[in-house]
């Protein structure tokens, strides 16, 4: 399998220079992997998030006004480096504190604690949210919840960010936070597995013809592998699952995502997503805010995810409606 | 190899369902495979184009003020039938005319000929430009140019739909479109072939790592076929073609669009892109408008492909610059 790249090494800075060649409303902090809004306003508390590289557009397609102020990469499938996200938090506080939201990973939340831990040493006030809408089952623990840190972030990011510009406070926008995550779930399945540059073997096997439920977004397998049906297949299991999840009544509101998880076609997803609308909306369910797109992918590996937020306030609509200059909103 | 649809015969259908569900300035025109904006303007020439399916976002991706009034369906890969282009042009003359944008394929020319015959016979003015922008060669006819119609037909569309917008009439929509199609070049490289839903092999065979130069989107393979080194190395062959096509001098200006053939990772193409902008900026060439994402695919195509347009007049870059609601430009 070809990887278009060069040195293993420089993936992570070629693509960030690519990045800014036609994003001139990013910026990159010095040598650091750290990217910024550069018309960042210092009268907001600013919303760093990150992780590590591999989910394109994740994460800087998420940084503009009224989303993220700046976000910070690791290498391939790996989290951010303690002193990146330090350097990043340094940055952003300008007097109001830093918000973070960090994907649920151990690696990752370890990385994240360390750095805000020294950064409330120095007098830095941080709050943060762990990402946790992954619904998919652990077959080897009781089928317990894997609750990873999925696509669903991404609507923590629209909406605290658009929380951030109108004014709350880093109180206020961790009681958000809070509220909003629980309301969060997603749940994906792969047609193909994702293979890293220079491996010569997938991250899981995958037989011709089949499908993995609930994969993660680092080459984790899912919890169950079946033949391929149909798309409407696969919704009605997406919404089984989500169901279980939310246990709604007739009337209810939710805000529908559905991501592309690296190379599915356009034609697949728009299929699919009249599948899963279609579902959903015989269930009586309303659904005033529909994304579609490539948000947070598992680099080459094909496949979709579902990810439905509970309405439970107006507000929630109008911060996912206000408008944002990040480029992959 | 899962591709994931329902019945093939219903893939477009569904795919335009889906569609319309998260694009609500678009509307389909009755039972047609026509998709149009809904505020089009009654005061401007309108601009048509379409082809087969399976180069998703195109066409409909390139519906909206200022850029596309419609798009125009076939299947995967099939041209439109001439009753549905007929159709279309009869729907947009509101006594301007319609202007048509066609790809240069025999099958496409063939059918978008005759439904403008037939549309003239009725009373319809109607121009057209043919685009030609594939400057890939044939090692079976001499290594004459091919001259297909590719991602640089997205250029037209833009260039011509904000001028159409701007008050250009019919003729001079023509004037402008024959001096753009003879700037504007394509060419690019697949590192995977196409493969039709339901179908056992790719349209060609390619081994492993290894790369075809010069493909085109409907499964044709290319001129030549190397094994894969570096990107730097793809982006030297791609530019060394775009040179002999151009033989630029230093300090020229050129419109430079680099087009996700179908399953291109965004990291893979933001580091490409990185390569390709240095190499031509180390010939001297000023790139005044970077354009970078998925505009004309082939569908699961692994595959990158570069055009550029050189800049005979500024009100083109103007043209480029205009906002539109065309959701994939």
């Amino acid at each position: 399998m070809v990887t278009i790249i060069n040195q293993v090494n420089q993936t992570i800075n070629q693509y960030i220079d690519g990045l800014l060649t036609t994003q001139p409303q990013l910026a990159k902090l010095g040598d650091w992997p750290i990217i910024y809004n550069r018309h960042q306003s210092k009268n907001h508390v600013p919303i760093l998030s990150g992780g590590g590289a591999g989910h394109e557009p994740a994460h800087a397609g998420f940084v503009g006004d009224g989303m993220l102020s700046a976000a910070v990469y690791g290498d391939l499938f790996i989290p951010p480096k303690e002193d990146a996200i330090l350097e990043a938090i340094r940055f952003l506080d300008h007097g109001l504190g830093v918000f973070v939201i960090i994907k649920n990973f151990d690696a990752d939340i370890a990385r994240f604690h360390r750095a805000i831990h020294q950064a409330r040493q120095e007098g830095h006030r941080v709050k943060y949210i762990i990402s946790h809408d992954d619904i998919s089952v652990e077959p080897k623990a009781n089928f317990q919840m894997r609750h990873r840190g999925l696509a669903g972030t991404i609507l923590l990011h629209k909406i605290l960010g658009a929380a951030a510009k109108d004014g709350l406070t880093l109180d206020q926008l961790e009681s958000l936070a809070f509220e909003l995550a629980t309301e969060i779930a997603t749940i994906g399945f792969a047609t193909k597995p994702s293979q890293l540059p220079g491996e010569q073997e997938p991250l899981f096997q995958l037989a011709t013809n089949h499908i993995s439920f609930g994969i993660g977004i680092h080459g984790e397998e899912g919890y169950r592998v079946v033949e391929f049906q149909s798309s409407e297949q696969l919704a009605i299991e997406i919404m089984n699952k989500l169901h279980i999840k939310f246990h709604w009544q007739e009337g209810e509101h939710f805000i529908l995502l559905v991501n592309n998880l690296g190379t599915a076609t356009d034609l697949e997803q728009g299929i699919f997503l009249n599948d899963i609308r279609q579902l959903l909306e015989l269930e009586g369910l309303h659904l005033p805010f529909i994304k579609n797109g490539k948000f947070m992918t598992s680099l080459n590996m094909g496949g979709i995810s579902v990810t439905l937020c509970r309405m439970k306030s107006k507000q929630w609509l109008r911060y996912l409606q206000e408008d944002t200059n990040a480029f992959a909103w």
